[in-house]
């Protein structure tokens, strides 16, 4: 594996990448046809936050923060740190001094395959994270991975220069190329959910608003008037 | 595996349903001999909550919430929503619009043993929500399920009508024949805790209140009086 | 295994493990030489608790509480309860009753590697617990363990009167024969973190304060000046 | 939760049962319209076992197998124990001893949703066990549970008299009351994939075979003639 | 996400990905530069097998097995199925009927981040698959997915035509435009590991052929002559 | 934390560690009071070896197996190398160089709680390896650790010198004061099984033999003659 860290890149627009944070992670991976979306088990150190950054990425080895002290002399006013691990990890590799020292730089936040301390700090300092663990286990700066190369981040491929959306229901990455495109689908997105939203809120119902009915009949769904008339379900007896 | 939805099934009372969530998991899980529970891994998206409804359960197909519009149409005032699922997944089922609806018809909440998400706006609509996982990752709407046919949620036996109660301690199933039951030995054993919890807070021991000297010594707990005296222990050194 | 209770062991001095507790458990991990840490899947039932205490062990049986019972008439002021089990399990052994007993005696907390619950009602009452689970499963009262004797918890040896730190962070254990001096390590370590952390405020970079970058260039990481000039990073093209 | 024991109850047929381990779980499973599969973390303690029986079922405290011994009485010629816990333990409640009295009482295996132990023992007496873990941690036989209950095992309910189908993909119940029909449709599912088999062996593909271009077009699958063509895909450059 | 299926793409040569195989998994991925390696929880269903081939790829849903009926239409003598799947799912998406058709077609093997089943069958036909889960349960077919795309299979980025290499330590992928240049460095390495073994088998240490013995005191190993003078190490008494 | 490698501890003696690997790991757990057992997760490569030996003892760091090498000059024929991770870490730190090299002074296997690889090779040379994972991942020679220390491994403390037993049921420590002791009491028990196993063989019950009848009625255990007498149980339709 080279050890090797990329100073220039293209970022995606600043203006774009903040409102795809606005719009949230939910309807852009909507939007953008459901790609993009980091695993599940990225969760927010802390409910509330929400923001949309350009990716600086971080490869580190195990138990090895030595790389994210490389990246932040990187970073931009805007920028997402996104840390990935060549090993599944959960070691504690960012706490409150590197995020003062991100901070500084006008990071927005943290994205991180592994873990992250001083989580109490990072909530009074509001520097946002999304991290697969918490844990107070420091780590060693003893072996080089890289800065700014293409790397893979709870599952999604994220390239420097990305967008990358975070919020309560997780992360997702959207393409710098694409991001333009991204957010004009969410906006659209927006606009459609909020007619419905109204609509369901007075009471339509979805099965009405998206002409379900129909191909539900179709697919075989077969309305029974009671429990009683069922018997039973798979072998449960009702 | 038929493809049904039942219309009209027997609902616990609506009162009782919501005296026991007011009594809360634990004690409601004692007071009915310990059974009902749902595994552990069912955790609210935000904390503070706790209801007591009837339920109205849908087995879906993994990454497809077509059955959650047709249970919808099916809800009355007091209902919680049961999501079970034919395999395990993690997708994110249930959003802000499905749950405008919902709360639209009187719905008190959701039990999903799979994804949410929009969870910081389920948070702020006040809409609690019980899952086994937050992701944004959205669903499909191509293969049939049913509605209000028992399921296995989280591996407990949910019968359409039985009483769910949810809170931050997790989620228990009341049986619908028993829910008057299990309400008064809930309140019962709450009367009775009030009495035992004001001695404990006065500094009375639980040895005491529950006269367990004599049957520790039975079993042949021994006092040691200083751990130099103990020496070792399973092989450690003290 | 032999079933005792140590009713008198040396503690750790009272005033040293509150200063510990203030300090958090990722200095006082660093400043120990890395070690104590308890697994990660040990977290706190809700967020900003803050404890330092002495160890008062409990030895149980999977789906048993009754030693509990048992330690809390040994415990003094300053004590945290930590609960370590013969088996892996998740039962919610402790709540609002136990809980209300132990802080009638002084115990400042619970470390348990098992489950927990009437968690809302211990976040009323201010009594933090560490924890695996949240569970509302309870527990019987038959088989005994052992109380005050060395136990191995989430992957720690605590020996009694030990000193507990825990935070948002974790739990971490400190010997109570080297805590005066992890205390003047701690300390020495949160000063000097100080000073970093104005530097790095003003945006002076890490690369710079621990001399970083000579080292970084015999290790051979190489600096490119862009994305495509790279071309391909571990398969992957840019 | 009443502790009972459960004398007499209507088994499946024998032969049936055994034809129905003949065929497999996979086949089972699909012929009696998918349900009835245990969670795919059961897994066989060896390979190449398979085998149809009766249950007989056991509900059983974690850490504790008193019931089982309970339940050896009860058995007879042809029925699989299987055993689900109150809780989620993996305490190795079964060895070589309770296999050679299950086994001199004609039973034809174990399905455990807990550990099991002496497993080479039990390879080399060819008694074969489905588990959720190999744990040489033992039980105590201090608390009562029940037998030939309905059990949640797994995942799935199970009532005494049901068929167990167990091999080397997992672990299916039949409903006593649909064994028969099960296991016609299961041969007419083996029949049916014989003729299949024979064409796909030949070249064949299954998009013929089963009619599939047609339905593929209509959804829109698309066709590309090259990669290059394809230019990127989900934001990944090809 | 664009349903889309590539029929040609330049596929690694046929030789180095056979001889890739050879070589296994371990020393490819040293060779390479330590890159490539799918996550360890990718396991064979039968140990022994060892296979080296040019991928396939297969983007599908959950619990849909559609898309490998397309994708096997597209394959050639030597490749190897590499299915992703849109989210976390192990329903068994393969079983003998699939690997009988891959079979006549000259498919090497699976490689499947998702279920399988019929292992027995396919243990006896000698098809070796390498999966996250064995489970009996199957799938429908009602939604498209993609075949030859870039494909993110447990956690790895692979493009069609790459190599893939499998034995019993796991599953590794080569780039197509490095196959060659991966099966030199592997046989470099083999053939240095050669000598060295010889030197290990006769007693040489790896401290003296590697030359360790001044770096680790560099580093600041301490050799200590026994326990006793030990006393104590992280807190332990010894 | 302490970089150190002590050359020098007692072992226990190496005939009776053979004989408590002869014994295997159930018995040994049981017949020394059901203590140090490591964590079930720790299985081994291959199905049917059996070892009993003394430990040398190594605490690695994530993704470094620099200490395996330091620790072999100091195994004698009869060791069992035991290697513990100061984190949570699955890489594979262990193949077929090291075994070869293990092998060669005597040593009889390994148990390690972090990943191993070169199975295929181990099996073939016969060194039984106990591990949390398999996987290719290789690791760095970059950060020191110790060798000869306490250590936790998998939730037991092992000390340098201690007995190792490990078979299909998993890994034991016994420490090395008690192992004569522990040897006797095993073999006790081992004939006292033999008894027990014939009679069960016989067809006589667990239930005549522990004598369980009384205690079972003491305890409230009720016979029903029949499951329809039941009704129903726990809620469920019988």
């Amino acid at each position: 594996m080279k050890a090797v860290a990329v100073k220039n890149f293209e970022r995606a627009d600043v203006a774009t990448a903040t409102a795809l944070g606005q719009v949230g992670v939910a309807t852009v991976h909507e939007a953008q046809g459901r790609i993009g979306l980091l695993k599940s088990y990225m969760r927010p150190i802390y409910p509330g936050a929400r923001i949309g950054g350009t990716a600086v990425t971080i490869l580190a080895q195990p138990g090895d923060n030595w790389m994210i002290h490389v990246a932040i002399e990187l970073c931009k006013p805007g920028d997402v740190l996104v840390v990935a691990c060549t090993t599944d990890n959960t070691d504690g590799m960012f706490g409150d001094l590197l995020a003062t020292s991100a901070k500084a730089r006008g990071v927005k936040g943290l994205v991180i395959d592994a873990g992250v301390r001083d989580v109490k700090d990072l909530h009074e300092m509001d520097f946002p994270v999304w991290s697969r663990a918490v844990n107070a286990k420091g780590t060693v700066k003893n072996t080089l991975g890289s800065v700014n190369v293409p790397v893979m981040c709870a599952g999604q491929l994220v390239y420097p220069g990305d967008v990358i959306v975070a919020d309560d229901d997780g992360v997702c990455v959207v393409a710098r190329t694409s991001a333009a495109q991204a957010l004009q689908a969410s906006q659209a997105r927006e606009a459609n959910e909020m007619a419905k939203r109204q609509q369901l809120a007075e009471g339509v119902l979805g099965l009405d608003i998206y002409n379900m009915r129909t191909r539900l009949q179709e697919h075989g769904l077969e309305y029974v008037e009671t429990l009683e008339e069922l018997g039973e379900y798979n072998g449960i007896r009702v």
